[in-house]
């Protein structure tokens, strides 16, 4: 068991470190500046993105309902994710304090 | 203090709630279909190439260096996860189990 | 022959009404709103992004010289088009004219 | 007066050439690799998507009728083709041609 702070709302270390692993095991580093990794995200989006071009938005909050769409969603949920840590990681970004720092200034923005 | 299981590679469940709360508070749960947060997604993914677009792939690895930069990097990236993690609560999607299912795959996929 | 104006840059009604008769044969108006007509804009650029994301900028633009990279490019470009002009037809914007103007502000936002 | 071929379906070779024109007043063509244009591209989409993500599908499809949206759509699909048609100058490939041939592909794929 590991532990976190009360207070952490991402914890996405283990993840970085698989991720960082699984590239180091096949020299991909290299491959790996934000430059590309941002557009690998976009690659990812773009396919997650087209599950849901032709719903109606009736239609996409019961996506999951259907076993072959649901997968699909999973999956490009998750590579969306992968690409999304892994350029924080070569980025130096910590997304805990990043998102904290965003949901912050959307709370002064947005008020309830 | 909370507790994850030593196999966790991704934890959010504090942000999903944190998000759930800010929607309820602001009547923001009829906007957040999956077709449109895949939208949102897609916008706020668009804000963080456009960072990245004009630099070469080594001006990108110190993209950092420069405050603004910096900031400016940090706070897509937390609109990105934001909203995606929003995406995935709202279809029920379990991150952590996608994320750990696309890994597996990717190892077999892409032996070292 | 048809004749164009000397001062257009850009003419694709022949386009548009191919698409219109395209959409019209297959039932097809109703999936064509603009919301959705913008995802699957997003997801053909995604597809077309995939194409450059692991190469340097050097080997991207080179990418024309490999017969299956070249023609995966001409085919996502194409793809790219098809839905931005069937977007400009669905919500009446003249494409010509609104890149009339956009050049107009951009030489006065970027001197020479 | 110009003239086309009855059967052109894309003519952008005026815009092409104002858009390499512009390049070179401000020495922009070290900038204009496929892969940054590309990523030029996705913003610029990133953009467009943001003014319907909130919007119903029958809102979309008036979006014309506000003029300040209208104008926003209108300036932001002539970015995304800007940087398309400039995105296929710098590859050498000619959207007419690609068009329809992927027209031609559509129409064997789906019957009408």
């Amino acid at each position: 068991m590991t532990r976190k702070d009360a207070g952490t709302l991402v914890d996405v270390s283990a993840l970085q470190s698989a991720l960082q692993a699984f590239a180091d095991a096949r020299d991909w580093n290299r491959f790996h500046s934000p430059k590309n990794l941002a557009m690998a995200l976009t690659g990812e989006v773009g396919e997650l993105v087209e599950i849901f071009q032709w719903l109606t938005e009736t239609q996409s909050a019961e996506a999951a309902r259907d076993p072959a769409t649901a997968q699909a969603v999973r999956d490009e949920l998750a590579d969306v994710l992968i690409y999304l840590v892994r350029l924080a990681s070569v980025l130096g970004v910590d997304l805990d304090a990043a998102v904290r720092e965003k949901l912050a200034a959307n709370a002064r923005r947005y008020p309830a």
